[in-house]
């Protein structure tokens, strides 16, 4: 017979490089290092700047909003990490901009109305990458690694309900990164 | 008699450290390095990380603008700098959020329909100080210092003319930082 105070098997969710193509189905990755790959580019400042625009779709102004710049000063996970919670923004978009030079990791699912597990994705973030989540993208709360981090942050401020979240019970999901 | 050709003569414009206090006629000191002073924050994430809101005022979302997110790849200028031109945004704030970690300059005059130079002033920028200019606040393009540097930029697109310019003629303005 079953133990029926067994946990139900553990689970290990691999983490990927975060590539655009790889993260397009939930938004933006953000090159901060240089100049956007694949972006020409204009020149202003007569000359003495170049401009590159639309680094991220931000989706900020619907159900009468406005963008919003804060910082998050987050403190580091510890590896292997346990995925208790997952949360969304079903009006706007969010992005994270690192300014500690340090890795991270991002966990998301599809923009379901509940979060599809066999469809988590956890990525590798690189030092000077960022990410800009799509409205209604589940993702994990900020993952930071090795010291406490900095991130500048824009996302949705407004009227209504701006974030959901969702437990994770079973099956209880780790990632390595 | 008066050499007709003589230029007039020329203007220091002396650099002031730059405070939230003395910025405040133009728009917001946004200090990315730790929490901004005289916030108090708020927990999120079950406690991993402190949120503080609001870093600057973004005014983005007025006549059908949006938000826009883009990098700035400055080249320095030389000091002293003579100063040529103005420019406001009209429609929306501005913000520059450097990322190299140099010091740069910025130039600024009150938000009148015409710049009136006497009362243009010039801030020395820490390192990891960023500014907000509020919708229609002259100042001068992007001054970055030292070596080819890189900032985020928060500003509005959408329709309509978002940029007016002034070229300084006379009198010949400078500033040495």
């Amino acid at each position: 017979m079953l133990n029926p105070a067994a946990p139900p098997a553990d689970r290990w969710l691999e983490a990927e490089a975060l590539t655009a193509t790889a993260f397009a189905p939930f938004g933006d990755v953000i090159d901060l290092d240089g100049a956007p790959p694949g972006r020409a580019g204009q020149d202003i400042n007569q000359g003495h700047a170049r401009r590159y625009d639309d680094l991220a779709a931000l989706d900020l102004a619907g159900a009468s909003g406005q963008a919003r710049l804060s910082l998050f000063h987050a403190r580091p996970r510890e590896l292997p990490l346990r995925l208790r919670l997952l949360q969304r923004h079903p009006l706007g978009s969010q992005a994270f901009l690192p300014l500690s030079g340090r890795p991270w990791l991002v966990v998301v699912a599809p923009a379901d109305a509940r979060p599809d597990l066999a469809r988590l994705r956890c990525f590798r973030v690189a030092p000077g990458q960022g990410v800009n989540y799509r409205a209604g993208v589940w993702h994990h709360p900020l993952i930071a690694l090795q010291a406490p981090s900095d991130f500048l942050v824009i996302d949705r401020a407004g009227p209504g309900d701006n974030c959901d979240e969702f437990e994770l019970a079973a099956p209880i999901l780790w990632t390595r990164g």
